[in-house]
């Protein structure tokens, strides 16, 4: 029933597995050029400035080396990457950590405990300041366009000139998306999207090369300020969370690598495991940010990352999410002249329901759920289409003036449009964002939803009097229906450019414009159509149908509708309907972010094992033979294991000894290529007379300093005399590496191994000898395709 | 530092390891009366019905064997009891279980997956259903009481006689308390108290006897019927949370033990790793249909049980949430004759906000603070006074007549100042229950918070008329005051009775009084008081400021009230509120449930291992030698080890040799109590020519037959010509047991054991022989006192 080959020749690609023997003294420099291990540039998730990589025809190696440039990966959903390594959420329990932990008293873990809410507390903090940042330059900005615009429009309306005015526009929204789409391609091209996916894929335990950087935090505000000024198909509220995740990342480790800068604070959190715990609570201040949900963003986090839950854990990113929305709010009340309001917090806010209208009747659950089904349908369709429309921009390469162009062109489309639909309705203020105009439109009088921003427009006088102009029933269903195909296509088009920019925003857009116009159909079918058929509460709805449908989230998409409603009335209807739009949409294609970590090869591993993989067990899905090394080892050995960059291994099983034949002995630790890296650049080696070389102890401390920037084995340089000098391990490797024997099953392995959030899993036989080693790659492999299990291949980069 | 004896006594009382040689052949029948396994009648928080323990002086063996009573615990929080057992979450992946796996298709997972669903569905629907039943009896027992409570007014008042209506009143609140108490007391002891702590135990991994059984639910919810319909001091919320849980235990088996009725249905459900899932969804659901809050429900149930957490899980606990708030929402909607109106959640609602009472502003967050650290102090000394009052109870043994009477007590006094109020307030309409009324008027004309009960009541003329009386302002601080002293007194002395009651709901009303007068206060001290100083808004936070001091939930707390408030402006606030109460009270003492958990000495595992237990390795913790099995045993061994009730074991390693002086050698496996019980019952055994003597292959089902009430060993008969028979425990242990190296520090141990939720965790040396063996116990010992690091005695029984 399984569709298992018996892996052969995937071993030595493996990321921590030796093709060779025990102690293999392989040639350092073979293919260090041609496989740099630090491929710079080499971005996830952003499209455009992709090299042309064809399927059909592999480039030779001559070919590759003269091209001189990062090999991409195919970005073949069956191929798994090699370029993402994993987060050691599992500490190194090695005998410096255990010292300094024993040496810690009760009182030293409260204020490691204090240290924690502090760290949080600015992370709440820094994060509600982003977000006010992107949301009043946002607003200036688009202050500045509108009244430039307005300014022409008036000066040229009477001459019949709108078509200049209507240039205008269009090209003040090109040099904005011009500008955000430029620092994004060339600066960071990791900014790009809505950083969900990394973020995602962090928190599932994947090291995605530089996601939470300080550089790629500034491009990510400022691209994401010119795409939404620019008046893109594009929402704010995505960025936010990899905003606050980078925050996190920063803060919580005291010090800045790019900017040189050490704090000399918080060093007792430089490991991936407190780091980990730090960026959930990022992420959750960002989405309580963005969306004023300071609950959704604590399941938001969860649901994407936890392995664990841990109370105190959650109680702290609960309280980095309330400080966030707080900052936030305060901050927007002091701005907006109504200091000390706090009651309507994000950036997004879909207003109050008025207690007479948000009655709901049982008789209306079908209708709801019928249409949680039309959203499932319609978001597996814009996933699909996105999809082919990656596929499409990588494999025939897109040039970046074209995806430039094409932005451009996403920009205007929605002027021109406003215009025409502007003009079709009689009004004559046509200088509002066209998509804010068409939203709050979209649930005109009852103001169900609308967004923060267009309520702010209202309070200008000449935005205020244009609500009056959208009077009750004045929407007709032909612009709706206009609207919502071409919003659909835009934002399809949109996401995947190289711009800063979420998906949440557009998709609330179409479910809004479609389940406005399903209510207008319910209420034409019903005969009194004042008692339920209102199209507002259709438009929520809809919204979230739209929403559930594209990003497949379930409670904390639910969680964070409610606390965006401010009424948990609509609970209910919102989960079954979130609910429908999965299961209609999971039928036919998975949801966006999935699709695109899929794209890009992340060995992503799920909840569970696969279901029928019982057949398997740890022998079959471990990598083997494994590279090991003694309790006291040649520096030589070493240097020339870690500079093999055909295998690349991360961590090396420490076996007591070697049998003559050169096959490890019992296990007795782990140590990670990182530790050996800090042993060989401090020259902690000892004489053959078993003196010490180096005097110095080493600390926690060392290695905490090199966190997480390890230099590459390449920058080492090791002298023909120290290559005959010996290491001692015992006081740096784990002495106590989780291990599985071989005839454990594959669910076993992938429960403990997600479980505890490891890196390495050694697994051994009866007698304790190393014969495998379990990594990410080799659970992330196996999947449920059509015809049972399958097994994805490791890419060539 | 860490104030640790290195251990020698407990090993021979530890559940898994025995005191004797590696395969001790004991005399099974010593000791086997004086130790019954079976302590029934010995339920867990019934407090009324204890024997009386002196803890001076201990009771002789002779003694005992006359009393021929089970002992007791002596209730010390010092102490574990060895009477809990854990839950096996972690599968007993043995060969029988991997040979099912592995014929399982993908379209058999499919159909469990759809089958768990259905399960969740069911039991959302029975627990809304009972919720239904226990609101609508309650409602209609008390109508009666009233009407005739009123008759006997209407008569009397004219001739002066109301001391005979209170007379009457009194009587009938008594009759209802003490049938309540009885059922209780004499049925189910367990079915005593909210049920919280026993279902914080059972998601913990804690089997507590008979709390997930038919006949508990039985009691349970006609216990509750009778408390709150005598007029008890109670909630009947926390009831509903243990309901929801028996409901989800029975119906996931698909058979009632009790009833001796097998549907033959989810058989594949019958082990302890899929039970504790669905008890997980039963208590979420309960939490949704008592509070209306669905996402509260998972929220309680990921912050007390969750190991792992797990997205279809989770997704599936909700889902049930859901159901159970409908089906509550849809039954009394038809029973109210309002049908399809599902707008109003839960037996508990706090009402709607008005959209312009709702706003607070910044400098009320401080205010808001002190009212949290206020219920923080006011939620210890609750604690404190019920911790003592529970040692007094248990230590001089409050005999059951004395414990009714004081519950009857209970339910007068309400009466008699519920009377004395009144007459104070010179309302005439005395006939509502008196803390309904009180609680109604508490939060009078702005109507922020009431009971759904009392609204129900105002539909009836003669009630509503009584909410006219109740003009704004007229409810005076001394009365408010009385009502918080005389309230907190009364709950405090009630929980901890044998009745079946919750702690909610006075812990709201007690807080929403004091609130309310903290509100009076404000105003009286503010200039204007109409802008800001609403009361209600003070009660909703005096409310949450009482719960949060007393439970010290946060996070799930939070979600509850912000759903039962249905509105998610408070938000901000409430978690405030809820976090300074939990800080404040924590410094004192711990939350209420944790309270009755410790003097109940159950081995509960918290998240985190003790902060200084670095300094503690495996070989620390485990438990010594351990009785150990080959893979072919004599029967005789089997039983004998089993019998031996002095050390009660419940998982043994199986071992593939033993050294010649009887030492254990290699681990190949581990097999349970149950499994060798099951294997014994159907005598699996080999003879010595190694031909099978039972020629019917033991399956699976037998096991899953045989679960969850395993037959003791004293039930099973063995000739003597069977005892010289072998066994093969090869098919049937688990063959890849989690083990650690001697040298793990206990934090790693803790952690393993956590996430994974295991019961046995064995401890091996270098060499993968058995060394030790870590059990919930050995891990639960460890706990921060006030001197660093303390261990727990283990007591007799």
């Amino acid at each position: 029933m399984a569709n298992i080959t018996k892996k052969v020749s995937w071993s030595s690609r493996d990321e921590d597995s030796a093709p060779g023997e025990g102690t293999p003294l392989l040639n350092g420099t073979s293919g260090a050029e041609r496989y740099p291990r630090k491929m710079s540039g080499s971005g996830m998730f952003h499209i455009g400035r992709l090299s042309t990589v064809d399927l059909e025809e592999p480039i030779t190696e001559q070919e590759d080396a003269l091209l001189n440039w990062p090999k991409e990966i195919p970005h073949n959903e069956k191929l798994l990457s090699l370029k993402y390594e994993s987060l050691d959420y599992d500490n190194s329990e090695n005998q410096l950590f255990l010292e300094e932990e024993r040496r810690m008293s009760f009182v030293g873990f409260r204020c490691v405990e204090i240290k924690r809410w502090v760290v949080c507390a600015l992370i709440g903090i820094l994060t509600g300041l982003i977000a006010c940042f992107i949301d009043i330059v946002v607003e200036n900005l688009a202050g500045v366009k509108y009244s430039v615009v307005k300014h022409s429009i008036e000066n040229f309306t009477e001459g019949g000139g709108l078509s200049i005015s209507l240039l205008l526009w269009a090209a003040l929204n090109s040099a904005f998306i011009m500008v955000g789409s430029c620092i994004v391609a060339y600066f960071e091209p990791i900014a790009a999207g809505s950083g969900i996916p990394q973020i995602k894929c962090y928190l599932n335990g994947v090291k995605v090369p530089r996601v939470v950087r300080l550089k790629t935090l500034v491009v990510k505000v400022c691209g994401v300020i010119c795409s939404v000024a620019g008046g893109l198909a594009v929402g704010k509220e995505g960025p936010m969370i990899h905003s606050g995740a980078v925050v996190a990342a920063g803060i919580s480790q005291g010090r800045s690598t790019s900017l040189k800068k050490d704090f000399k604070i918080f060093e007792y959190f430089r490991r991936d495991t407190e780091k980990r715990d730090f960026v959930s609570a990022g992420a959750a201040a960002g989405v309580s940010a963005a969306f004023g949900a300071p609950v959704g963003g604590v399941l938001f986090s969860l649901e994407e990352g936890a392995s664990f839950w841990n109370q105190m854990l959650t109680w702290r990113i609960f309280f980095a999410s309330m400080i966030s929305t707080f900052t936030l709010n305060f901050v927007l009340s002091i701005y907006h002249g109504k200091i000390g309001d706090l009651s309507s917090p994000g950036l997004i806010n879909f207003g109050r329901f008025e207690s007479e209208s948000v009655e709901y009747y049982l008789y209306e659950i079908p209708i709801f759920m019928l249409m949680g089904a039309i959203g499932g349908i319609l978001g597996a369709l814009f996933n699909s289409c996105n999809y082919w429309l990656t596929i499409f921009r990588i494999r025939y390469g897109v040039p970046l003036c074209l995806c430039l162009g094409s932005s451009m062109l996403g920009s205007k489309t929605p002027a021109v449009e406003a215009v025409s639909v502007i003009s079709k309705e009689r009004s004559t203020v046509p200088v509002v964002g066209f998509y804010k105009i068409a939203f709050y439109a979209l649930l005109n009088e009852r103001n169900i939803i609308f967004l923060n921003n267009a309520a702010l427009f209202c309070r200008t006088p000449c935005k205020g009097k244009m609500l009056h102009d959208v009077a009750s029933g004045s929407y007709n269903p032909l612009t709706l229906g206009l609207f919502t195909l071409s919003y659909f296509i835009l934002a399809c088009w949109t996401y995947g450019l190289t711009v800063s920019a979420g998906v949440f925003i557009p998709s609330l857009l179409i479910g809004a414009a479609w389940g406005r116009l399903f209510g207008i159909l319910m209420s034409v079918l019903a005969a009194d159509e004042s008692t339920w058929a209102d199209p507002g509460k259709y438009a929520l709805i809809g919204a979230a149908a739209q929403l559930g449908g594209i990003v497949r989230m379930t409670l904390s998409l639910t969680v964070i509708m409610v606390e965006a409603t401010g009424n948990v009335t609509y609970g209910l209807p919102i989960m079954l309907v979130l609910m429908t739009a999965k299961i209609v949409g999971d039928y036919f294609i998975e949801g966006l972010y999935d699709i695109h970590i899929k794209l890009q090869s992340v060995p992503f591993l799920h909840w569970e094992a696969p279901h029928t993989s019982h057949s398997l067990t740890a022998r079959e899905v471990m990598s083997s033979p494994v590279t090991c090394f003694s309790r006291m080892e040649k520096v030589g050995v070493i240097v020339d294991v870690l500079s093999n960059t055909s295998t690349n291994h991360n961590g090396f099983p420490v076996v007591s000894e070697f049998t003559d034949d050169g096959e490890p002995g019992k296990i007795c630790g782990l140590i990670l290529r990182s530790q050996l890296i800090v042993l060989l650049k401090h020259k902690v080696f000892v004489e053959r007379a078993h003196s010490r070389l180096n005097q110095r102890k080493l600390q926690l401390k060392d290695f905490r300093d090199a966190y997480p920037r390890f230099p590459p084995i390449q920058s080492i340089h090791v002298s023909q005399d120290e290559r005959e000098c010996m290491m001692d391990l015992t006081e740096f490797m784990n002495p106590t590496p989780y291990t599985v024997p071989q005839e454990t099953s594959m669910p076993r392995v992938f429960k403990l191994f997600r479980a505890l959030g490891l890196r390495h899993l050694v697994v051994v036989d009866s007698d304790n000898t190393v014969v495998g080693l379990v990594t990410r790659k080799d659970l992330a492999r196996y999947h449920l395709g059509k015809h049972g299990l399958e097994e994805m291949q490791l890419s060539q980069t």
